[in-house]
């Protein structure tokens, strides 16, 4: 393998500094040219998530050319290594192009049992959060903290994030709101910014369907390195996307649990 | 009258400098106390609400002391000069005890006729939305930009927010999701930050109701002098409260005003 003196975590941060340059200049910019990807639906896809992309490859490309990559822009290159990036150069798309701090550039470094490092990055705050085996930490404005996930016992005291109120399917729908009924308070619209608040001991549980893996394992990094669990609504590994709960601990956890598995 | 050498715009300024020192040693502290100002539904008042109101108060009783006070947390109180400072030290308390920066400080100053000066402040992202009769701009990590709302002209390519998907009351949220129905993208969560977005160009379209005064005075004055328009849901002033609609121009509130009047 061709692994030259950076550590990985420093090669994270490299790509998540490379992908801040590539998407600011394009942030709130009245002229941002949205395309649509889907036929159905809405997932504007932006100059500043190809940018970002391509910035982050060029990092790898010098420092990790025998791990793979795993793009949600430019999908995936095989590497020699076992080993595999995947990027998620903007997640929160919607919430890009209205200008809200949400999204986020996600970064994670995968073996076939899931990720070992994760970053998720807030470009306009200036705010990363990165988990890894030396352990979690995020920088922001207001300077440098610990991640540590919080220890609510009981849904009751709880405070869950997702995305959009129709969450997915109809069943879907209504896996998440049958949590969000025993919970103290639901909250909407931050994209993968409430997985970095459920790492930083802010929120309890964030529940979505229908992620990709490259929307979810820079999260997961993060999280267990700061002490939550993720799983998908069955318990069973979440990396490879589709239905996704994580916890700020194993009690909060198994009480959702408890009630998605049932639906 | 005794004002002193300082402007309105200098006043509004240094308040929100002291509201910003007051409440960021409470953000993301992991033993706030949350109190339940009512006895249904869930309000937290923190330590950091009345601290701040109690900062901006204090800039007042030294620069303006002839001038009337409205804020959420202390009332009303009354001024010689026929203006009045109106409050909300942090909009968006549910945001801010789960860790979002999309809560703010609101402060408007205010005639009978309305506000004719607001100030959206984000404490934590350290950004300042600003409207006065010398126009409208806003500073954050990134720099100075002038605010200026966008000329979206039909409901189709219209961006909406709102902060809960209830809404208010069934009708309220039927008047809700039958503009919702009609736009591009409608997104929740964002408190009173939405309305920042919508006077710095990003959103055409802010919907709520159930409002307060001082939930939507110093919005008001931000938006009103980058150029776009805050009424309720029949048209007719919204610097009291209740049922808001603001919009972007004058052709995306007339069509989103003509759905929800006849509601």
């Amino acid at each position: 393998m061709t692994f030259d003196a950076l550590t990985d975590l420093q090669v994270a941060h490299e790509m998540a500094d490379a992908a801040r340059a590539a998407i600011l200049p394009f942030f709130r910019r009245a002229d941002l040219t949205a395309e649509n990807k889907l036929t159905e639906g809405f997932d504007p896809v932006t100059a500043a998530d190809r940018a970002a992309e391509q910035a982050m490859r060029e990092v790898l490309g010098r420092h990790r050319p025998d791990d793979g990559i795993w793009g949600e822009e430019f999908g995936q290159s095989a590497g020699q290594s076992g080993r595999q990036w995947v990027l998620d150069p903007i997640d929160g798309t919607r919430g890009f192009i209205s200008g809200t701090p949400t999204w986020g550039v996600l970064i994670a470094l995968s073996t076939e049992d899931g990720p070992i490092l994760g970053i998720v990055d807030q470009p306009y705050i200036g705010e990363r959060f990165v988990g890894s085996p030396e352990g979690a930490v995020m920088t922001g404005p207001h300077g440098v903290a610990e991640l540590k996930t919080r220890d609510t016992q009981s849904l009751a005291d709880a405070v869950l994030f997702t995305t959009f109120p129709e969450v997915g399917s109809p069943d879907e729908r209504a896996g998440f709101e049958a949590v969000a009924r025993k919970v103290r308070l639901t909250r909407y619209g931050m994209d993968c910014y409430a997985y970095a608040l459920l790492a930083a001991g802010q929120v309890d549980l964030v529940i979505e369907a229908g992620l990709n893996a490259y929307d979810i394992q820079g999260p997961i990094g993060v999280i267990e390195a700061a002490g939550g669990i993720v799983t998908d609504w069955q318990g069973g590994p979440a990396h490879n996307g589709g239905r996704v709960l994580a916890a700020a601990n194993a009690d909060i956890h198994a009480a959702a649990l408890n009630i998605l598995k049932s639906k």
